[in-house]
């Protein structure tokens, strides 16, 4: 490649998503996916779709309105369609409220150990960043999101990925009453395995941007639906910067399977329990194998083994066809993340680990 | 909203997208669909995924192998898999495009009367621009991008919309041989209506990116899939910000039904085959109804009356439930861009035209 071209070309360090193994057979406990199908009024969905193929010859709704207006009577709480904005997973809704809130000198505050990509879209998109370091104990420090100090946004994943750990409420009321000159983004995509969620407070705080998605909870990895919840104010801002980007961004069987699946609360309420359930089981049981881990409100456990190498572990799981999720980065190189699965493929998981382990 | 608040989100002037209307029993001949469905193998794609909604638990391939696999099959000529990028519809992959090439201070040159989206997205991501007039019949001319001088990149839609004009191979070649300090991006939307394709040029010329949709012949434009064929370098340079953006674009149901209908040529050429054939004909029809225009290559065809005016003609046929572009520009404004419907539809067109035309 010719010199000039090449330094026209945009490099970036990119996010390496978990392994997506091609294999059959395998326990895979490495990308947080729900171990439960979604819920039975996908099948419906889906043969709506089938029953007429050729609705697919026309572009989608561009506001991707049947998705938002079944987000908005899931939610309640007054919320009307125009609070809610839809993506191509949260990934691609935090890319675009990064892109449209983050439009400062000022820089943008997030924990030193979260979720990666925020970084990654700051590179992107040119934005500054100051991250603060969680305490000895993986907790975000709450001084720092509190202080008088200007920023240009704030980030907080709640609960936090990859350590588990869920903040009250209160505390990110606290931060955006303080921080009223910049949006503050709750990353909720953990948040129905016992977290608390602060979509309640959209209305009353006008610089508060919730941001979940179906990927989790709703089983729905496949499909990639996000969404963001805030003011309509904030909410129109971002749809304008999406229709300067792509016009139609949630394609039909998107909006018609996800809205679909807003409406079976019972198999979703029941999917959820059982993931807590079996992860409180998984915290006595790997207690036992001589782990530790922050006490997670979501559907993995971040955890750090007495004696064995963690780099270790992972690759003798993998041996066993058992992927969990092992990071490089200082302070987490000693920690496995591991999705919570099935009753059975937690078994399958404790059982190769008293031999890894023995 | 506070004023430091305010102050930090992008403000931008969006593209505004033809009319989706709501209504039933409307002709829609607004937005470039295509009036035939999509492939009979569409069909199957669904089946497939009603006998396995578990598979929607599961993020999907990052890759999007399987549907670029499928897309160096369809085209061979020596292309692989990773000559191939996608994304959610041409726009995702043109504005990818933007974001990874045009990434320098000089001007990336078009013409000024084209697709209206180049312009926001250089906005967006603050990219110089160097528009360069049609000539008096709405053709490219030639001259200004044989220039010696050097650009940040060239954006050709070929054919161009929405004049539907087609220039020839030759022409991209020489334009690309001329300006190898730049990518030069031809946006084929309208191909595989009547133009000459650039595809089986990109491992010969380093710094030709081609564009391609599902969204028109192949009649799926409510799956959003669209892509860029280029030489492994270009197409690994959009991968890594592709993967700085979001991991996974392609959702299940894209890949799966987007890989069935490549399988399906006899199916592709006949519908084509069809749109051309209600195209020429209505070049007739409207030619008798006092209209010119450019000979289109294209699903579309750019019409001017000899006496009404387009916006009249637009608003009455909007009475009568039919649906036609109208466009505000200089030079546009006196033009109505009508899609291709099916024989039935246009004969109703024809009708309406008569009646508003007496």
């Amino acid at each position: 490649m010719k010199k000039s071209l090449a330094k026209k070309i945009r490099r970036v360090i990119p996010y390496t998503p978990g392994e997506q193994p091609k294999k059959d057979n395998i326990i895979k406990l490495n990308t947080n996916e729900n171990p439960y199908p979604p819920a039975p009024g996908v099948v419906d969905a889906i043969a709506g779709l089938e029953a007429s193929p050729a609705k697919l010859r026309l572009y989608p709704n561009p506001d991707a309105t049947p998705l938002k207006s079944a987000l908005a009577r899931h939610f309640g709480m007054g919320l009307v369609k125009d609070n809610f904005f839809t993506g191509v997973g949260s990934d691609d809704v935090l890319a675009m409220a990064f892109l449209t809130f983050f439009n400062s000198d000022n820089p943008v505050l997030f924990p030193d150990i979260t979720y990666s990509f925020y970084e990654v879209w700051a590179d992107l998109f040119d934005i500054k960043v100051k991250r603060k370091p969680l305490d000895e104990n993986f907790r975000i420090d709450h001084k720092h999101y509190l202080k008088k100090k200007k920023l240009g946004g704030i980030v907080i994943a709640n609960p936090n990925a990859p350590t588990g750990l869920a903040e009250p409420v209160e505390f990110i009321k606290e931060v955006a009453l303080a921080h009223p000159e910049c949006v503050v983004i709750v990353d909720e995509a953990y948040v129905d395995f016992g977290g608390e969620s602060c979509v309640a407070l959209v209305n009353e705080l006008p610089n508060l941007l919730v941001v979940q998605t179906f990927s989790k909870s709703r089983s729905l990895a496949g499909l990639r639906i996000g969404y963001a919840i805030g003011n309509t104010e904030l909410i129109k801002a971002m749809e304008d910067v999406r229709y300067s980007y792509n016009s139609y961004t949630m394609n039909l069987p998107a909006q018609a399977i996800g809205a679909a699946v807003l409406d079976d609360n019972r198999y979703f309420a029941e999917t959820v329990e059982k993931i807590v359930e079996t992860r409180e089981d998984a915290k006595r049981r790997l207690a036992e194998l001589g782990f530790t881990f922050p006490d997670s409100k979501t559907n993995f456990i971040f955890a750090k083994h007495k004696s064995k190498d963690a780099e270790y572990i992972f690759e003798e799981l993998k041996k066993k066809n058992i992927y969990v999720r092992h990071f490089n980065g200082e302070r987490v190189r000693d920690y496995l993340r591991i999705t919570i699965g099935t009753p059975d493929q937690m078994e399958a998981l404790y059982s190769a680990l008293g031999l890894i382990l023995r």
